[in-house]
């Protein structure tokens, strides 16, 4: 299987997989079984070594992997080691919070740039952000080389939006508005539902009962 | 095994066959087999099988899954068939974000109470909310029965708020501080991490590439 036909929820376990080779490596520790892996982070050790054979890394008995050599080949198939340009449409709550966002701001990715529709937001400062009018939305694209767009404007206005981003040259999109949007021209979204973090938090207190 | 200790990410499918279930129940398809949720979604059938039928949830070979008696079962899984309330501390941008979120405030889910500790905020209204003191928090808690606590506060106030929110007899804590929270007293913590959207579409565009 392509790298681009890994199922979303293999991906979602090789970000925990990363995040947990960057812990280890805090604390360098330089190698690790995939049991310890499995026990340390409340994963599954089977899963582990079958998401990772399947890329071609297999542990070696009774030494395990190689922490910091698997955490740079976890990045690479992430695609982590390019450095990626993004930039936000909607200046409101979600839009400022995540202009702000420490996260966003780290590794791999930088936020160039933040665009609202409103007259008397434009020029207002966010962060080390001016928000801009979304007129100039594919020369920003263009000049900054941006690929990914985050949409955080209300879901009436978020298709358009994710048009107007598609039509400016970017290649993936976040979207943060609680509609589900439909891929145009292979432009990937990936809509964010935050009520699916509520859910796993209701599960728990069920069980608790 | 209890459903307390289902796998995080085993949880995190059940909600993603749950988002199935309701989209195929609202163009009001009754039953559907592994086979056709796998293609139509994205995901794999063994997979769905395995993960239902852990439950105790066979298909019928030839006929399928039922749409709404599985749709329900899931719920109950999740625990979404009980009403949970849920107070936000912080009403920075994240926090004022959430208390807006309309899916926050469908189904299962209710927000009743903002808190943030800058006294020039007391009082501002939100949505239907009104900004109060943290100070009220152990009250609020008990009165409305809340159970969810909500951490949209800068990082370096985030484990004192979560301190706060288990002190008042909150019993499960959703956190968007960029900072990860120790669990005590069994408050359960689900740590929201908005990079690992970030890295998901970086591994699509590395892959297109």
């Amino acid at each position: 299987m392509p790298p681009g036909d890994t199922p979303p929820l293999a991906l979602n376990r090789l970000s925990v997989y990363l995040r947990a080779l960057r812990a280890l490596q805090s604390e360098g520790i330089e190698r690790i079984s995939s049991q310890q892996l499995a026990r340390r982070f409340g994963l599954s050790a089977t899963q582990i070594r079958k998401d990772l054979a399947h890329y071609g890394e297999f542990g070696i008995r009774g030494i395990g992997y190689d922490v910091v050599s698997l955490r740079r080949r976890l990045e690479h198939l992430l695609g982590l080691d390019r450095r990626h340009a993004a930039v936000i449409v909607g200046a409101g709550n979600i839009g400022t919070a995540l202009a702000r966002f420490p996260g966003l701001n780290t590794g791999a990715f930088r936020i160039v740039a933040i665009f609202d529709i409103d007259p008397r937001r434009i020029g207002e400062t966010i962060g080390d952000l001016t928000v801009r009018d979304p007129l100039e939305l594919a020369e920003v694209v263009e000049s900054t080389g941006a690929d990914i767009g985050i949409v955080s404007v209300p879901a009436e206005a978020a298709t358009e939006n994710y048009y107007a981003l598609v039509g400016a040259g970017i290649r993936a999109v976040l979207n943060f508005a609680p509609v589900r949007l439909e891929e145009v021209d292979g432009v990937r979204v990936k809509d964010v539902d935050l009520t699916i973090f509520l859910e796993e938090l209701a599960h728990h207190l069920a069980s608790d009962a």
